[in-house]
Order: structure tokens, then sequence, then C-alpha cells
């Protein structure tokens, strides 16, 4: 695939982020031109908005302590966003579900970091044009403190680009810092059955997509062990695309909240807590080098703390560790070599 | 200047390294074709081995306890290097010091990453045409643990590539948790007086060129408290550049020593701490996403533990900390946010 870096860096031009005390009805901008697909923009927007409210519930539900904090925000030129962040919870060190919508044009380059196919997609502009966009998701990252209990992360988004040109991306994947084969089961079984259920591709291809996508590339290894990811998504009625969407993200705590609380009293030792936040600061270099919307947010004047709550509350980087054979954390980082087949 | 992530990734084909007990008495091949300054890359390696081995011994002076662990390798085609790492001393969170010389090839493109002017460099070129280039560099991280005391960091290099094309670049910065006049007007002075010696325009251009290098675009911020910074230095005799590099390396101690010692035993609070850590977060976000050196070893296969050494053993990310106004937190990031003059 396209990697991320590649493109320029460049400033959307909707850098302005307006805190705001009450998130508007809708962040899509009714009859928004010949091209929009504006019922579809809504409509995404809305299940987007749905699912935060829900999987934020369940996770305080989980946590039994702390709270999701919210924060609004508007964009000059249209869109926004909402984000809802727990930190210092009892299970969860740290916790966030992001809602955006953007409005906002880029160079050609830039969607070499927006999508896979970038490049296809610029085929036939003039040099220099820019590319207007309209963007809505929903992402999330959940770091829970037990080193059991695996970090989760999720998005889900729906991009359009001039000239009706629209496509869905997204997936859900899961980093331990241990290998626990139920536990993978558990999760890539829940996908699985998701995917069966709306083409008996996908969930090969998917599983097999995220493999590739979440490769540390510098250290040839993956960020954690997988789940689905997808992009490009165009090939099929919208409303189908959108039905795949809708139930993965709704799958989200289905297919996560068990583990957590199966492990979240688990008894650990201070060397697997060590080992923990040393496969955090993994996290941290997929997620600064790599990570398409981290890269994508960055470079093009995103809200940087709502890009940057996917980092975990604390990482670690010691010299030259290498894990004893035959060692627990051995395994993982085996598993993060050689992706393994979990159902 | 040119963005190091606006280059592809590349393989040099010089991943490979073979760890040996001995590192050999020299790393530059003697004789090595027509175009290589043999002199000066011996000269310069030899200045290096000699400045990793006074500093190391300097800094475990400092810290009392904890000593350097070395590690040397040798590269398939050419070059190689030896990383001294500490960890865990006492008053060392983390400290290295890494040789390096490599010889390679690099496609016209990472010249971006290896020099500000990387495209002026490859003009005349084919397309496609790979550019043969020699690397001579010594480069460091101290990471303290006491919130009083700043981390520093240095890196001199020499550089070659096909045609007689040679350069000096370098640079040493210090980033602190919180401003201290005195230690500023120290370090800043120290390295005012070195380049006064060799230029009265050096310490006026190389303070601003660091103030304008280590920048964290996506925060608008500074990653430290600046220093000096060079690169693409060729308009002298190549003595004269390696006397001012010599002197620079030499001075490390110097300039940073005595912070050190002033501060090391300094009471401190939970919140300073924490703080700290979250200065290390952002050191971390720097490093990865902009530091030339560290994303062009990423990119073409250098050694990740040697590349990945300046990363603090420790960095936290809390979700969109703003410091408390008139606070000693909000001062230092007034003055990365607007770069002062310490002396």
């Amino acid at each position: 695939g396209k990697k991320a870096e590649d493109a320029p860096p460049v400033n959307l031009g909707w850098d302005s982020h307006s805190a705001v005390d009450t998130i508007p009805d809708s962040l899509v901008r009714e009859g928004d031109g010949p091209d929009g697909n504006y019922p579809m923009r809504s409509k995404f927007e809305k299940m987007c908005r749905e699912a935060q409210f829900k999987i934020t519930k369940a996770i305080e539900e989980i946590d039994g302590e702390a709270v999701f904090r919210e924060d609004a925000w508007t964009r000059d030129n249209g869109g926004g966003g909402m984000s809802r962040v727990m930190s210092g919870g009892k299970v969860f060190e740290k916790a966030g579900v992001n809602l955006s919508v953007v409005y906002g044009s880029m160079p050609q380059e830039a969607l070499q970091a927006a999508t896979e196919r970038g490049v296809d997609r610029a085929k036939g502009m003039a040099p220099g044009e820019r590319v207007p966009f309209f963007a809505c998701g929903l992402s999330s990252v959940m770091h829970p403190k037990n080193p059991h209990c695996p970090t989760m992360h999720f998005n889900y988004r729906y991009f359009e680009t001039d000239g009706g040109v629209w496509w869905f991306g997204g997936g859900t994947d899961i980093t331990p810092s241990y290998v626990n084969e139920d536990d993978l089961k558990h999760f890539h079984g829940t996908y699985k059955e998701v995917c069966d259920k709306h083409d008996p591709g996908y969930y090969k291809e998917f599983k097999e997509w995220a493999d590739r996508y979440f490769v540390i590339q510098h250290r040839n290894e993956t960020r954690g062990l997988g789940g689905i990811f997808f992009d490009d998504q165009n090939n099929k009625d919208p409303e189908q695309h959108f039905n795949f969407s809708q139930e993965c993200v709704n799958s989200v705590v289905k297919a996560y909240g068990p583990i957590i609380e199966k492990h979240k009293d688990d008894p650990f030792t201070q060397k697997e807590k060590e080992w923990q936040l040393m496969r955090r600061g993994r996290y941290v270099e997929f997620n600064l080098v790599y990570d398409r919307g981290t890269v994508f947010g960055l470079k093009t004047g995103g809200r940087i703390e709502s890009i940057l709550m996917s980092l975990p509350e604390t990482a670690r980087w010691e010299y030259n560790v290498i894990p004893e054979e035959g060692s627990p954390e051995a395994e993982f980082i085996d598993a993060c070599k050689n992706p393994r087949e979990w159902v």
C-alpha cells in the first residue's frame, strides 16, 4: 500500500477549531452542492453518533468508576467533532472515542494519506488542483491498565471527493501484550461472523489487510494481533457498505468487552507491567510513523489532542530488549512477526 | 527546510548488521575510490571515537553508579558502528552515545532526508540514478531522572556523496522541563564561545537554525530550548569545518555536565515528575515524526535499537493538558512557542 508519510505536509485551512458547549444536532451541511450524497453523509454521521454514545456507555459500565469527558468543536469552514475521553479509570488508563466531520480540500498528494488508491483517484486532475472532500468517521483507542487486558482500536469512516466519488473504510483490531488464544478466537470470531453475514470473502480479505496494514516496518513486526481493516470500498451499493460498517461498529463491545471483563482483575507482575509499557512504546511508534489517520491528521491541521488521544498514557523504551526463548514475551513477538489464523 | 518525511522509504541494502565482539581500529575503508576524501573520513571517525570514549567516561563519573554497555557491529557492505548505552543509573534513566560509519547508496529522493539541500545535490543526475554516499557521525541523547535536569542531545556528522561532494553537519541542544535562566545562559553561553572562536556569524545563525529545526510542527512548539544546529557546511576549507565540529563535540561535557551536577539531587514533586514525562512524550513526537536522523535511519535500514536509543525510557501522554496561567509549566510552554535569546 501507499505510505501516508509519502505525502508532503499540507494545511487544509481547517485548523481552526472552536470549542462549543453543545454540539449541533448534525455537523453535516444540508444541500451541499450537486455532487454530495447528502443522505449518506447524514446517515453515516447519525450512525457514528449513536455508536459513540453506546460504546462509551458500555465502557463506563465496565470501568465502574471513571466517566468520559466530552469536548465538542466546530470548524470555521464547516464540520466539527466531538471527543469523548476517559482517563484514570479503575480498569482503563485512557480511552477515547472521537467523532469527526470534515469538509476540506487537499492537495492531490494528500490523497495518498487519505486512501490507498490516492494516486488513481487523482487521475485526470490538473496539476496543482486541490481535491475537495468530505469525511465523517468515528475512531477509538482504549488502553486498559492490566497487562492481561488488550488495547483495542477501531475506526470507521465515509469519504467523498468531488465528482461523485465515495468510499467506505474502517476496521477493528486488538493489541494485547500476551498471546491468549481464547481471547483472540473470541475477538476474531466475532468479526468473522459479522463479515460472513455480508460477504463470504470479507473476513479473509480484511483480516489479511489488517495484518499488512498494522506493520511497524522498521521492526518487521505487527503492532498487535490484528482484526479487520478495509479501505476504498465502493464496489457495491452504498447501503450495503453502510450496513456492513454499521454492524462492525456495533460489534465492538461484543468483541472486546468480554475480554476486559475476564482479565481486568488478573494478577500481574512488575515484569509483565513493564512489558506492557514497552508494547505501548511500539504502539506509539506505529501511530506516529505509519498510521494513515494519525499522519493525515497531523499534516492537515486536525485537532491535535483528539488525534493523539490514541497514544497511551504511559509508554516505555528499553534498549535492545530480547525476550528469553520460550517465554510468553517471545511467543508474543513470534505472533507479531508471523501473523496467525485465530479462527 | 525540506521535510525528512517527504522522502519515500528506501532500503539501502545495508540493513544487515553483524554483532562483533571487538570493533576494528577503523571502520573506514582505505583507498576507497578516486572520489573519497579518505584522510578526512578517517580523521572524522577518529575524532568521533575519542569523543565517544571521553564523553561516556565523564557521564559515568557524574552518574556514579551505572556504566555504559557497548555493542559493536559491522555491515556486510562496509562500515559499522558502536553503541554505548547506559540505563537505570543513579542520575541517568537512559543515556546513549552512538558511533556510526556508513557506506551506502540512496535514491535521490532520500537526499532530502540526509540534507536540507538534497534537491540541489541531485541536480544533473539521471532519473532513478542512486547516490553513493559515505557518512560518519556521533550522536547522543541523555535522559536524566530528575525533572530539574534537562535532556541533552548532540549529533556531529561528516557526509560525502559521489563526485567529491562533502559537507559537515551537527549540533547540540538542550531539552529541560522547566525554564532555568542560569542553566540556559551556561549552556548557550558555552556554545556561543565555541562558535565565536570559529566565525563571528556562527552562533546567531546556528542558534536560529536550531530554533527552526527542533519544532514539533503539529503543536507549533519547539521540542526544547535550543542550542546550535547546522547542516550542509562546505563553504570553507574542510579542516576549518572539522576543527569547529571537533570543538563542538569536545564542549558537550563542559556545556551540559555542570547543569546535571547542580540539579541531580534537587527535590521534586510527583506533579513535576509527571510534567517531565509529558515533555518526554513531546520528545518522542518530534523524533518519530520530524527528526531527520531518525526518519533517515528508520527508512534506510539502520540499526533500529541504536536509532531509537534516543527515545526516553518512560514517556507520558495525558489528554489536553493546559498548564495553569503563570505556572512554571506555562512559562516553559511559552519559551517553546516563542524562542528566546539566552546570552
